[in-house]
């Protein structure tokens, strides 16, 4: 008997759910509300990095149609703004990328129904759930935003803020040149916030996306605020103002007659969450199990760029023991849990103690940069990780482990800092 | 520099802990009350079935002295009471093997010294762990009784009693014929209790051990409360007397004139106990992180002879991870617990579901009974998963898995019930 899967939500998760479960012939329909063309015409989902974890996955799922030889990058720069900046670089073992999401997910929902998936246009709300469960032998909710969200409970001991730590001001710009060997740029400014530049196909071609992560209060949170629509050449001149004065290395960088949106108003993204876990599954009335995958389960601020890579960490997880199971219950989520929730855990855990402690450095994350700063195998290390965010975490959970890790690589001590595990664990 | 390892208590799980930390020439340091003369000269400790899991590590710990073609037994003959008693027998992939633990310890000692292992005798309290904490890189509790109990907090989830399930009798007997095929016998008498039959290496050579399990309240209880040495010959009637009543099959290999306690009133324990999992771990006052294994960690009845094989499980674990990592807060908790708990916690339920139920089984513990009886392939499976109570959890955690494992194991079904991961966890 054909197993017979409902997954609501056509993000990352769902389309990397469905297309997995497509390639072991389970019946999968996707419901969503936007079709394909309407998405495409949206405003900007977000900023996307793929590290090479999930353009594996791409890979084996058949859906890698933007080759990192022509859109990926290669590393990070850091620059840590101040009165002695610092900057500094690392590589990936392999190339990451980023697509405008309404390129990227018509483009899957598409191969989706190519590969035998259905798609059902339209809103389900929670009251339709149990109606859902009764037609198919298992129900996931991938849906991050709207009324889903009340039917996970916050797992409070894993979100420890109720605010936003940062106030997003996030947009796709021309006028900034590429850089010779692609790559993202992460930048530092000690009390006004971080700012991401990554690489990024857009509809207008190769861009870049500038994450802009403002600290509530300071010099930069105007950014969040202040709508391009309103006067777009004020925003122009506002946003050049503010990175003339906290990141100022990318001017050299920046043609300030062609600095823009790439395609118009419809390229920025503003406004503000609270980093959130939420409980791994929901138990319907009727005793039906429903799993959360994607920002429903984990809605992680974008500055380490972690999202869309845990949301398709966990829908291949997901996958995988829905082939191992027959039985869709508690146990069954147990054994999903088990396998995907420290690389989740640990993206939130990591993400979230960066921006608590970069506007005022502790002595231990100081010299964290200082060591990334003098140590370029650190800084590979640290930024290949990126791929890994439960080692990030390995490094970084107190510190005693982040002097340890920095510590480990310096070549006069000689010790090897073993915090990732020798085992596999899947 | 060489890591230092305190492991308070020297039962299975510190012992196999600490001969397998040797291997890596971690400096380690047991501390135990009693030395192994005094050991081989008490009460009997417990009587515990090694599967062939933990004669595995056994073997790979240079500790197996009992090779199973002397010692072992090769599967389970099972018998239910009643108007229609069932009788059927599953083999083991490999064969199991138990020792009497006044036997087993202090040679494991030896070989822990011998291996260049540290035992101080004494007992240590709890006031004395942050001392202790102070002289080693990390201080292992596994002191299954005493006052170690009160740091590790009961977790109130996985424990679900509060007085002991069973009131047992165990001990050490002759006079019982082994059969020709050694084999472990499980006798069910609805209503009444269990009582688990194991061939064993005593002091007196090869015997039998008889774990007799009895329903508080019922017919049987009495055998948990009278005690052999005021009247050792009406012990042994009463004994017999009740073996008839409730296991009558097993008098056909008795000899009455020959069968009492092996060796002497030491051979008999009695008592009862509520099954407990207690914290992974505790924080003390200073902040030092203090795991717990073996007893201290899952105390479970004894009746699916589950005890030394989630304690040696455990303490591999924990050794793999003291291995792989230099830093022992509570990320490496976190290591550890994700790798050992699903074993343990599935120990804990299993046995304890098998407990509940066993007094008056539903519908659909006697369609698995029943289905036991009928079909061999689901009996050696049965059988065989006494190694990997994750397994027998993933087919009794609820009454749909109970009926799904069973008809996959029906020839007409043809299906085949999916309850273990595809992938391997480690």
């Amino acid at each position: 008997m054909t197993t017979r899967v409902a997954i609501v939500g056509a993000g990352t998760a769902g389309l990397h759910l469905g297309l997995f479960l497509r390639q072991s012939d389970v019946h999968v329909t996707i419901y969503t509300a936007l079709r394909p063309e309407k998405l495409a015409a949206s405003r900007l989902l977000n900023t996307v990095a793929h590290h090479h974890v999930t353009i594996e996955r791409e890979e084996a799922l058949g859906v890698n149609h933007w080759p990192c030889e022509d859109y990926g990058y290669f590393g990070h720069h850091y620059y840590v703004n101040g009165k002695e900046p610092l900057s500094f670089y690392g590589d990936y073992a392999a190339p990451s990328r980023a697509v405008d999401y309404r390129i990227y997910q018509p483009r899957l929902m598409n191969d989706f129904v190519a590969h035998g998936g259905s798609i059902r246009y339209g809103e389900v709300c929670t009251a339709q759930l149990s109606a859902l469960a009764r037609d198919y032998d298992l129900v996931v909710a991938s849906m991050g935003k709207g009324s889903f969200q009340q039917l996970f409970a916050r797992d409070e001991s894993e979100s420890q803020y109720d605010k936003p730590l940062r106030l997003l001001c996030v947009g796709l710009f021309k006028g900034i040149e590429q850089r010779e060997t692609p790559a993202v740029t992460m930048y530092f400014s000690p009390g006004h916030g971080e700012m991401i530049e990554i690489p990024t196909l857009t509809f207008g071609g190769m861009a870049t996306a500038l994450v802009i992560e403002n600290v509530p209060g300071g010099d930069l949170e105007v950014l969040a605020h202040t709508r391009y629509e309103d006067d777009p050449e004020a925003f122009r001149k506002l946003l050049l103002r503010k990175l003339k004065k906290h990141y100022p290395v990318i001017m050299a960088r920046i043609d300030e007659s062609h600095f823009d949106l790439v395609n118009g108003p419809l390229d920025i993204l503003q406004g503000g969450f609270s980093p959130t876990i939420r409980a791994s599954h929901t138990i319907l009335d009727d005793g039906t199990v429903v799993p959360a995958v994607g920002d429903l389960h984990a809605l992680v601020d974008p500055m380490t760029g972690q999202g869309a890579n845990m949301a398709s960490h966990g829908a291949w997880i997901l996958g995988e023991e829905i082939l191992a199971h027959d039985i869709y219950d508690h146990r069954f989520i147990e054994a999903v849990d088990r396998r995907r929730n420290d690389r989740i855990l640990s993206s939130n855990r990591w993400t979230n103690y960066l921006l608590a402690n970069l506007p005022a450095p502790p002595p231990e994350l100081w010299d964290v940069l200082v060591g990334l700063s003098e140590n370029r195998k650190l800084c590979d290390e640290f930024t290949e990780n990126f791929n890994f965010p439960e080692r990030h975490w390995d490094c970084f959970a107190s510190p005693a482990r982040m002097r340890a890790w920095v510590a480990s690589h310096t070549p006069e001590e000689g010790s090897s800092f073993r915090v990732h595990n020798a085992v596999a664990h899947g």
